[in-house]
């Protein structure tokens, strides 16, 4: 898993989310090169797994081996999907702007992969130095918000 | 609560967060105009409000008053908190070259302010439609992340 700091949704049509990836991770190079990626979701079965590839480089290891996770293939980029994760989003980079300032890039989604059958999975949401909180219950209230 | 479609943390020194506002928001001409906004963070026991705050427009309506809230003073910037929020964030506008193409805002919190008393809140995760993710436990792994 790529360590992204911090992910979000930032329009729905197209579908377009925004990540800070720091300069100092293997990412951040491959990403401004190949101008695409993967993003995949872990949930808490995978917490140990999400700790280790945070605290470790693709540089020197490789994180599908040593984390015993299987790659498989997407359908419109060429890096890999984890096949483990809950939902996995192929991205293509729409825009590199503010790049050079912020280590953010804006990307697209072009293919969405998720696994139906969760209806609410245990998401991780990464307060800081090795806390997560576990994504809890989903309550519906009436709304006309999209 | 300004209908905030999206936040997220984009660098930790200064702390700058990426905010989506659709320009059918009051929230986007007022944001423009003054480059100060505070960001407010409900939890579980507000989720009927926010749903009142995102299906209304403080164009119409004073939403304090319609729904109960406080306002308390901010230190830095003349927007006001909402007192009953579990934390709020006093934010300047520090780059809005994305405002145009991506509704997007880059602000810079200048002074935070957090309940400390609540070691895990109950905070709120919009899915869309209505459905809010409620946060469950927070989890702790030896890590080297910050």
């Amino acid at each position: 898993m790529p360590k992204w700091m911090a992910t979000s949704s930032a329009s729905f049509e197209p579908p377009i989310i925004g990540c800070v990836v720091s300069e100092r991770n293997h990412t951040f190079g491959i990403l401004k090169a190949t101008k695409q990626c993967v993003i995949n979701i872990p949930t808490l079965e995978l917490a140990a797994q999400v700790v280790g590839c945070g605290n470790t480089s693709g540089r020197k290891l490789d994180k599908f081996k040593a984390f015993g996770l299987t790659q498989t293939a997407a359908a419109r980029v060429k890096a890999p999907l984890i096949d483990e994760c809950f939902a996995s989003l192929e991205c293509k980079l729409v825009d590199a702007k503010l790049v050079a300032k912020y280590c953010f890039f804006i990307v697209e989604v072009v293919q969405a992969w998720i696994d139906r059958s969760r209806k609410d999975p245990r998401t991780l949401h990464h307060r800081g130095r090795g806390a997560f909180m576990v994504a809890g219950e989903t309550i519906k209230l009436p709304s006309k918000m999209k």
